[in-house]
């Protein structure tokens, strides 16, 4: 290969690599895994939850499991409909909380966003939470030691996302399209085993459940409805996360709005089917499932279990070992993809949560800082944030998915009920103006749809408010208060702020004259330039600033002054103590009380290093002064930089920090511009 | 009293107050208790040291532990009248670093000031560790919780600091005085007992030391010489702290040297007397006293002792428990007093600390931060290193004064050696010159008394490093040669910049013209200021520039721009995923690039909040767009400030900051001027 060869290869590479960055918009199939993990990974936790709620009145109670899963099974139908609703009114991605504040104003809007903030804390928890049972099925060493190993997931989490990882199409597809594969797949085999008679027994299925006290015998007819209302609702976790597509519609190809609706659609059925195919098998393979607290109310041949004579797995894992008879590879497949599906739902909090912050940004809900792309700090510590909550409540929850769950689906419901009723408010709008029959028609079909969504949705709420507020749906309630306030707190400020700034007339007087002083340290190369800078800005008055601590050094100052023939008088302020801020910000003061309408322009010579050593030995003195004269009224700051050849380091860091991928950019359909070369406008 | 009575208590109140802040320039009476607190306190653990070394060879060495005290007593007279002419010589504070930079040249010095900064974390932590001992004899409580204890009260000592407390006079003289009356007073006491022949014995008289192996028998005379250097380098522990006044010569009253001078006689005398009484006394009462680790080498009618059985209280403790027989206040006070002079010791070192930091800054071997007064933070950074430095070594030597006194002494006298080297080539530098028989005389004896100095703190330094070396000074020799790197790092990297700073002909250079670029975000007061001032400015080019991300707010920013009539041309960068940061410096650079005489002025309204969570709402973007912008050649940024009425908060805030006490004010000699009225310099 020739040097044109080699030349043209590099070219090449190079235009292929700036290609796939452009490319971010996307299809179906690939949106699908982006988005699915969260609501998908539920089905490693939900079905495991009726069982466990059905468990308190006996093995006998799993008769009602199956109906159940169909009643959770209708709720997500109905969700799923009504969000197609939304996808298509709403493309640009600002999903419930948008749908709230249009169609019922501010404060059902900041109500969703502080449910969805709790939700994404709660998602992390609980997903990794999760993650870290079926870790402990699979490796005996994580058993016992869940707590430990899910703040470490966490915290690995929020490394990765602190880094800036670019959240790639295929990472999602390959983990997302094998995790459906390999729990249809299992399902479908048992089912096929069901029909050839020959389906096992999961491990569980000789332990005998006793029930917990008061629900032995039979039941009252209160009593039963009491316990299918609390079997129901944390079947309910099973929604999770469907609403994700409807945050992520500008990252579809286009149509979008139509791509979004057809995806939600699909990913609906599969994770109908997978649970309610879950729930079933289990049943009928005689699982016996008990909340982990309550071990004992297991017992074989009539002893009592504990946590020391028997590990509880959860059902997919119970499933797949017994499915797969002895077929070692094929269980541990199962609840590996599981877990790293569960990782991956995690993760999605993680990209959702800078989404939703800007979105608040734009609305004045959040420090402005998170709205602008690329302000690093702000990102970082709402991912902090994100993480170190989600471990606090992992810690505090002993890693119980169980335990979790109860403070996880009242949040989502919040969301869900508010953006019904937004969506219903928004064709109610519509069809007040609308006159086109066949519009008519389309609107009038998606006012029923979220009608039935909303009822659904509804009732649901209820019975979890009910069945969970003191299992701690109320920690969640308050969390959300506390959200609220703050949110309402920033936006307050921001309104104060704007109503002081809006502009009248009297605010175009320009001031009557600038006098400007330049501060010199030493007359170097920097004082130099902003000397020369401050001469071509043609001030009515110009002199050098000097703050002297020793007679000796000032005098050396002085000639030096004079030697250079610079045409500008040195002023000097005395210091003996070497305080710096004080003199000059009191002869600032000085000037502008002289002359109250003209201004004080202060010119500071700064250079500019690289290294972040070489920051800390420089300049300041100079931040320091620059803070303090920000509080003095007819003062404006001027730094002008001197750029040592160790700066070229820092501004390369700078570049690289701008183009840096952040979470969250893919399922915004932000297309990366790889700028034709940075070295261009330095 | 009527109201003209209170008002003028009041206007009285006030006076007091500020005459009081005024007079910071000590007396001798003041000045002794606060620079002595270090070398006082070293009596509370030199002896324990010098009894423990001899007891390797059993009680029967302890004849030898008056003629080592007398030996440390000879070394200590010596190195005090060395420092009588230092602080002749070298009146302002540079003390030790400042002897050796001038005598002996850079690289002396830095070693000097490494040897000093490993000094401070030593002496914290030395000191504190002490006083836990001493409070674990007071207090049962702290027993077995010595490291906790020691870290706690470092950690409050580092709190008191960065919070900024006032050294005062009084708040070392009564405890330093009462500590010289208690242990002068308890020690006359017992001699008064001993000669009345009624001295009691302490509570470890009727013990027997089992000697270490190898050291039972007769001694040979090489192991005795080992055995004696041994204990006599433990006991110049006794030395440590009596450069302190060297180092606060300008915080003396006039004539300054001449205060100093006597003050550290009177140092020497007391320190002298109380060190060989303790000794002498503790030997005349039948102390046995073993290393800690070692109490199995101590036996009661033949029974091995154990941490179990025995409770070892230190040599000053032992003696007021005996001497004052069963009256427990007077023990009690002495012990009390003992760890308060202790922790008063500890305390020396944060205000040293950073008086060190400001000398070392000022020729350029630390941050030049630290050099002028008021760098809140290069101080806090300061404080909050030494603390945490101190706390590893309190835990990783278990709060055991023993282990950590074997790195302590070769630091301190690494400084002493150099410091008379340093001053005897100061004397023969100015005999070289002097012909008044007079002076030269007064010279001479001068250089004799340092050569007498060198000689002996050089015999000691040999005797350290060869007893010491493996039982810790290893470590200290390590600590100091990091430091010297970095300092050397630092000078090294100032000096690089000065180079390529300084000055030629060809920096007086104008710009041709000036292109100013006004930030608009919105339109309001602070971007009406910014744009007023800009143009006051007179730049060749004025525009205004706003970066839009949405067409609709774009248009209405640019109808109301016309509708203002402001006769400046609003540029429109298009930024479509909200980037902010990289369209303007981009902007800029083009600028630039068509004219690279030229000098773009970029105008930043910003406004100005008070509290620190408004802070955090605001400007964010501002900051990191300035960050970038100064890596941009021909680039100067203005910040237009516009004060929101919170801002006073903020300006009142930096105010106190300004003013506030910081730890070495006081022995610095800096007179606080209380500011006539903040209010006025706005």
């Amino acid at each position: 290969m020739g040097v044109r060869g080699v030349s043209k290869r590099i070219l090449v590479g190079r235009k292929l690599r700036s290609s796939q960055l452009g490319e971010t918009l996307l299809p179906k199939r690939i949106a699908l895994p982006v988005f699915a993990s969260d609501a998908l990974s539920s089905v490693a936790y939900a079905p495991d939850e009726v069982f466990i709620m059905l468990s308190l009145a006996g093995a006998s109670a799993y008769v009602w499991s199956w109906k159940i899963a169909i009643a959770v099974a209708l709720v997500m139908a109905a969700v799923i409909a009504s969000y197609r609703q939304t996808v298509h009114a709403y493309p640009s991605g600002g999903g419930d909380y948008e749908v709230a504040t249009v169609n019922l104003g501010q404060t059902a809007g900041t109500t969703v966003a502080s449910a969805l903030l709790v939700d994404y804390v709660l998602t992390v928890a609980v997903s990794i939470s999760s993650a870290a049972q079926y870790a402990s099925s699979a490796i005996p060493a994580v058993h016992d030691h869940e707590v430990l190993f899910a703040s470490m997931a966490v915290l690995a989490l929020m490394a990765v996302n602190l880094r800036g990882i670019r959240e790639s199409g295929t990472v999602f597809a390959v983990p997302t399209y094998v995790f459906m594969a390999a729990i249809l797949g299992m399902c479908a085999f048992g089912f096929l085993r069901l029909l050839a008679g020959d389906l096992p027994q999961v491990e569980s299925a000789d332990l005998v459940i006793t029930p917990e006290e008061g629900m032995d015998g039979a039941l009252t007819t209160m009593g039963l409805l009491f316990l299918l209302a609390r079997a129901f609702s944390s079947g309910c976790a099973a929604l999770t996360g469907v609403e994700a597509i409807s945050n992520g519609v500008p990252a579809f190809k286009r149509p979008k709005s139509r791509n979004a609706a057809t995806t939600l659609l699909l990913l609906g059925l599969i994770a109908i089917t997978m649970m309610v195919s879950v729930i079933v098998l289990a049943k009928q393979m005689g699982l016996r499932y008990v909340d982990p607290h309550d071990l004992d109310r297991l017992s074989r041949d009539g002893v009592a279990l504990s946590e020391e004579t028997y590990r509880q797995d959860a059902v997919i894992a119970q499933i797949a070992r017994a499915v797969f008879s002895d077929f070692s590879p094929a269980f541990y497949l199962v609840v590996t993809v599981t877990g790293v599906i569960l990782v991956l739902a995690a993760n999605t909090a993680f990209n959702g949560f800078p989404v939703l912050g800007s979105i608040l940004a734009k609305d004045g809900l959040a420090p402005r800082a998170l709205g602008s792309r690329g302000d690093r700090l702000a990102y970082s510590n709402g991912i902090v944030f994100l993480a170190l909550m989600a471990i606090v409540l992992i810690v505090a929850f002993d890693a119980e998915p169980t335990r979790l769950i109860q403070l996880y689906i009242v949040g989502v419901f919040v969301s869900f009920n508010l953006s019904q009723l937004g969506m219903i408010r928004h064709w109610t709008r519509l069809l007040a103006t609308e006159s086109d029959p066949a519009e008519r028609r389309r609107m009038l079909r998606s006012r029923v749809i979220n009608t039935i969504g909303l009822s659904f949705t509804a009732v649901v709420l209820v019975i979890v408010l009910i069945t969970k507020f003191l299992a701690g749906a109320w920690i969640t309630l308050l969390a959300m208060g506390f959200f609220f306030l703050v949110m309402r707190g920033i936006k307050g400020h921001y309104d104060k702020v704007a109503l002081e700034l809006a502009a009248n007339d009297e605010d175009n007087v320009l001031p009557t004259r600038v006098h400007a002083i330049v501060l010199v340290s030493k007359l170097h190369k920097p004082t130099l330039r902003a000397l020369a800078f401050a001469k071509a800005s043609r001030p009515n008055i110009l002199e050098g600033v000097y703050v002297s601590a020793e007679p000796a050094e000032t005098n050396a100052l002085l000639e030096a002054w004079d030697e250079r023939n610079l045409g500008v008088p040195l002023k000097v302020l005395h210091s003996p103590y070497r305080e710096l801020v004080r003199p000059i910000v009191q002869y600032a003061s000085e000037i502008r009380r002289a002359n109250p309408r003209g201004v004080v322009a202060v010119y500071i010579p700064e250079y500019v290093v690289g290294r972040w050593w070489e920051q800390l030995l420089h300049n300041q003195t100079a931040l320091r002064l620059k803070g303090r004269l920000l509080f003095t009224p007819g003062v404006m700051v001027t730094s002008v930089p001197y750029q040592l050849r160790s700066s070229e380091i820092g501004r390369e860091r700078a570049e690289r920090e701008i183009s840096r991928v952040r979470p969250g950019d893919l399922r915004r359909g932000q297309v990366q511009r790889e700028d034709a070369d940075p070295s261009q406008y330095r």
